[in-house]
C-alpha cells in the first residue's frame, strides 16, 4: 500500500471518529495489514488510540501490537485491563509476548502470567535478553521424531493445524530432545508417504547457540540464506527457533547503530524526535570528548602564537589543511568500518590497505593541494603561502591515510567496535597534525611571506 | 562455521594443493556450505584458483559462483570454456545466471546462450536492471490454477520436484498469467486433499512491479515481513519471486550507501583494497566540493585579519567553535537520515523536529560552552576570551541544530538522498559561522582583551 493511500485512510479513520462512527472507523482500520493497522494506529493521538484499542477484539489486537515497537506497545496497553491482555497476550507470538511481559513491571507482568493460558511456552522466554538469540527466538516450532514416516508427519501437521507463523522447518529431535536434522515442508510433500523422516531429512543442520548476540545470528543467518535457523542449548538441544522476518530487523538495527556510532551517537534507539534529556545523554559524552582533542588542537596553535601574530591570513587557511584531512579520514574509516561489519575484510590485511591507503592520501593531497595552492596564490598574490599549503596538504592527507586506516584496526584489535569513536579520535589526529604542519613550514618559510 | 575452524581448512587446503594431492584438497572444500565454500576460494591466490575450479564438477561449480560477488565469479569464469560456462549457467539460478551473463561481452553472452539448455528461463530476465526487482527475481516458481484440487497440487509437487531454492509458496493465476492468490506450502498440507485451491488460498497477494527499486522491494519485505514476494507486470500477470535471501543483501547495500554517503564515499562498491584510480573517482570530487567550502569558511576569516593580527590566540580557538558545532550537527543529520531510510519520520514533522534540535542545540552549546569557557579562563587568565568563546559556541551550536536539521529536509525536499551531501554542506555551514560569529564577538569586545 502506498503513502498516500494511507494518508487518506488515516483521513477517513479520524472522520469516522469525529462523527462518532465507531463502526467505520474500526472497519476501515480491520481491512488493513497488520503492519500498516500500526503505522495508522500510531499516527493517531492519545484519545483517538483509547477510542480504538477497546473497539478490536483479542486477535485483531495481538496483530497489531505484534507489529508496533516495543515503546509505543507499552503505551498502548496502559489502558487494557490485566484480564484483556492476558487474553491478547495468549494470542501473541511467544517471541512478542515475552518481549512486552520484560517492559512491563514485574508485579504486573506476573499477574498476567497467573491469567495466562498459555504462560508456559513464554515464561522460557522470558530469562533471555532481548538482543540474544533467546530474545529473538519463537518456541512455535514443529518437532518430529526420526522414526516417524513422512505421511505420519504430515497427518500430525493436519491435527495441529500450525498457525500461520511457524517456519516451513520441521525438526527432528531425539529422546533427549537432541536436535538430529531438519526437513523441510517441501522434501515432506513431494517424499513417498511411507518413508521414515530419517531418511529424508538433512542431517547437517546450521545450528545457533541461544546465548549468542542478535549481530552473530545475523550474520549466520544472512551468510547461509536461512528462512529460519534452530536455536539450540549448551547440549545441542533446541529450545526455539528464529525466523527471517526478526533478522531483517536485527541488520536494521545494526545498521542504525553503526551509522550513528560513526557520527557519534551512541544510543541506537535515538530518533529526531526522542526527548531531549535523552538526546543529551546520547550525544553530550562525545561532544565533551571532542572539546578535549579540540582543545589539545588549539594548545597545537597555541604554541605558533607568535607566527600568526606576524602572518595573521595563516589563521584563515589552516582550518583548510585540517578539514580537508579530516574528511580524506573519515572516507578511510567508514570503508574499513563497513568492510568488517560485513566480514569483507580481517585485521590481517592490515598492512595492503594501510600501503594502499597512504598512497591514495598522498595523490589527494597532491592534486586537492595543487588546486588549492594555485587558487589561493592568485587570490593572495602570495607565491609562499600557496606552496606552504600545497605542501601541508600533501603532509596531511598521506598522514590521515596512516590514521584513517590504523585507528578503525586498532579499536578493533582492543576487541571493541571500530565505530565507536573511530570519528572523534581520527579529526583530532587530522586536525591536530594539520595545524601543526601548516604552522610549522609557515614558520620555517617565515621570511619569505608577503607581509 | 566459526573464522578459526575455516582459517584451518584453509590451510590444509593449500597444503594439500602444494603436495599436488588435489583430491584431498577437493574433499576437504566440497565438504564445506557453499558459502563457506566461496570465502576459501575467494582467500586463494590465481594459481590455486585455476587448479581447483576445473577440479569441480558442474552442480558444485554452480551451487560456488552463486555464493560469490559479481566481480569474483567473472575473474573464476575466465578459465572455463564456453560448453563448460553454458553447463553450469544451466545449473544456477536463472536469476543468478542472468547477472552473469549480463556482466560478460555481448558476444560471449550470447555465444553461451546458444549453448544452454535452459536460455528460455534466463533470456527474459536480461532485460533488467541488477538494481530493479526484476534484477532479483527468480523465474523458479511454482505456478497453480483455480480449480485444481489440494491433492492434485501435491501430486504436480512429486511429479516436477522442485529444486531447493523455489519459495516456500505456490502462485494461482488465471488464463491471462493474471496473479490471483496465493497458497502456502503448509495450507496445502494441511487441507482437505479434495479442496480446490481458490477455496485455500489466499486472494490478497501483496505483490511487486517489476520495474521497482530494489530499495522499495526490501522495504516491502521488511515491512509485510514476507519470505518470498511475486513481481508483477504492468497487467497484473506474475514475472517471477523475489526470496528474502536477496533483500538481505540489498539491506546491505542500501546500509553500506548510507553510510558511504554520509562520509562523502559516493561509490559503494567502494572497498579498502579497490584499485587506487577507483577511490580517486569516488572520493576526489567530495573533497573538492569541501575544497570550495573550506575556502569559503577561510574567506569568512580572512576578513578578520586585522583582529587576529592584535589578537593572534584567537585562531587557536576559532576552530573549538567550529568544530563542535560541527560535530553537533552532524549528530543531527545521522538521526534524520537514517530515520527517513527507515521510513520512521516523514517531511511533514519538519517543524517538530527543528523545534527540538535547536533547543537541544542551544543546551548543548550552553553546556559545552561553560566547560570550554572555565578551562579557557584557567588556561589564558583571560575572561573576556572564555566570555567570547561561551557565547560563540551557544550560537554556533544552535544555528548547528537548525542546519543539521534543515539540510537533510531540503535535500529530500528536492528529491534527493539526504545522506548525499548533508555532511559537507551542513560542517560548510557550521564552520564559516562558528568562525564568523567567534570572530564577531572578538571584534566587539577587542578593547577589553588581555594583549
Amino acid at each position: 500500500m502506498d503513502e498516500q493511500t494511507l494518508e487518506s485512510i488515516k483521513e477517513q479513520i479520524r472522520a469516522s471518529l469525529e462523527s462518532n462512527n465507531t463502526a467505520s472507523a474500526l472497519a476501515l482500520l480491520l481491512d488493513l495489514h497488520p503492519a500498516d493497522q500500526a503505522e495508522v494506529f500510531n499516527s493517531f493521538g492519545e484519545d483517538e488510540k483509547d477510542i480504538l484499542l477497546p473497539l478490536l477484539d483479542v486477535p485483531s489486537t495481538a496483530d497489531l501490537l505484534e507489529e508496533m515497537e516495543d515503546e509505543e506497545v507499552l503505551e498502548a496497553v496502559e489502558t487494557l485491563t490485566t484480564e484483556r491482555l492476558a487474553d491478547v497476550l495468549d494470542e501473541m507470538e511467544p517471541d512478542e509476548a515475552a518481549d512486552l511481559l520484560g517492559d512491563l513491571p514485574p508485579a504486573q507482568a506476573s499477574e498476567i502470567l497467573a491469567q495466562m493460558e498459555d504462560a508456559e511456552e513464554v515464561i522460557p522466554l522470558l530469562g533471555y535478553p532481548d538482543e540474544s538469540a533467546g530474545g529473538l527466538m519463537t518456541t512455535a516450532y514443529v518437532a518430529l521424531r526420526p522414526h516417524t514416516s513422512a505421511e505420519q508427519a504430515i497427518k500430525f501437521l493436519r491435527q495441529i493445524s500450525p498457525e500461520n507463523d511457524v517456519p516451513y522447518y520441521l525438526y527432528v529431535i531425539d529422546r533427549a530432545r537432541k536436535l538430529t536434522g531438519v526437513v523441510g515442508l517441501r522434501e515432506l510433500i513431494v517424499s513417498e508417504p511411507e518413508k521414515l523422516i530419517e531418511s529424508i531429512m538433512d542431517p547437517e543442520v546450521i545450528t545457533i547457540g541461544v546465548n549468542s548476540d542478535q549481530e552473530e545470528v545475523a550474520r549466520v543467518m544472512a551468510r547461509y540464506d536461512l528462512a529460519a535457523i534452530p536455536v539450540v542449548d549448551d547440549r545441542q538441544r533446541i529450545v526455539g527457533v528464529i525466523t527471517h522476518d526478526d533478522i531483517v530487523d536485527v541488520l536494521e538495527e545494526e545498521a542504525t547503530e553503526d551509522i550513528y556510532r560513526l557520527a557519534t551517537v551512541t544510543d541506537a534507539d535515538l530518533e529526531p524526535e526522542s526527548p531531549v534529556v535523552d538526546h543529551l545523554k546520547g550525544r553530550l559524552p562525545w561532544l565533551y570528548l571532542n572539546m578535549l582533542t579540540a582543545l589539545f588542537a588549539s594548545w597545537v596553535v597555541a604554541n605558533f602564537e607568535q607566527v600568526i601574530g606576524q602572518v595573521a591570513i595563516l589563521a584563515a587557511f589552516q582550518s583548510v589543511v585540517a578539514g580537508l584531512g579530516g574528511n580524506s579520514a573519515s572516507q578511510n574509516v567508514v570503508m574499513i568500518v563497513r568492510s568488517m561489519a560485513l566480514g569483507k575484510i580481517t585485521v590481517r590485511r592490515i598492512w595492503a590497505v594501510l600501503i594502499r591507503q597512504v598512497w591514495i592520501g598522498f595523490l589527494q593531497g597532491l592534486l586537492v593541494g595543487a588546486v588549492v595552492g594555485t587558487g589561493v596564490y592568485f587570490w593572495r598574490g602570495d607565491p609562499v603561502l600557496a606552496i606552504v599549503l600545497f605542501m601541508a596538504m600533501i603532509c596531511n592527507m598521506s598522514i590521515a591515510g596512516i590514521i584513517g586506516t590504523l585507528v578503525p584496526f586498532a579499536i578493533t584489535a582492543l576487541g571493541k567496535d571500530p565505530a565507536l569513536a573511530s570519528s572523534v579520535l581520527v579529526t583530532a589526529a587530522t586536525d591536530s597534525f594539520g595545524f601543526f604542519v601548516f604552522l610549522s613550514l609557515a614558520s620555517l618559510f617565515l621570511p619569505y611571506f608577503i607581509k
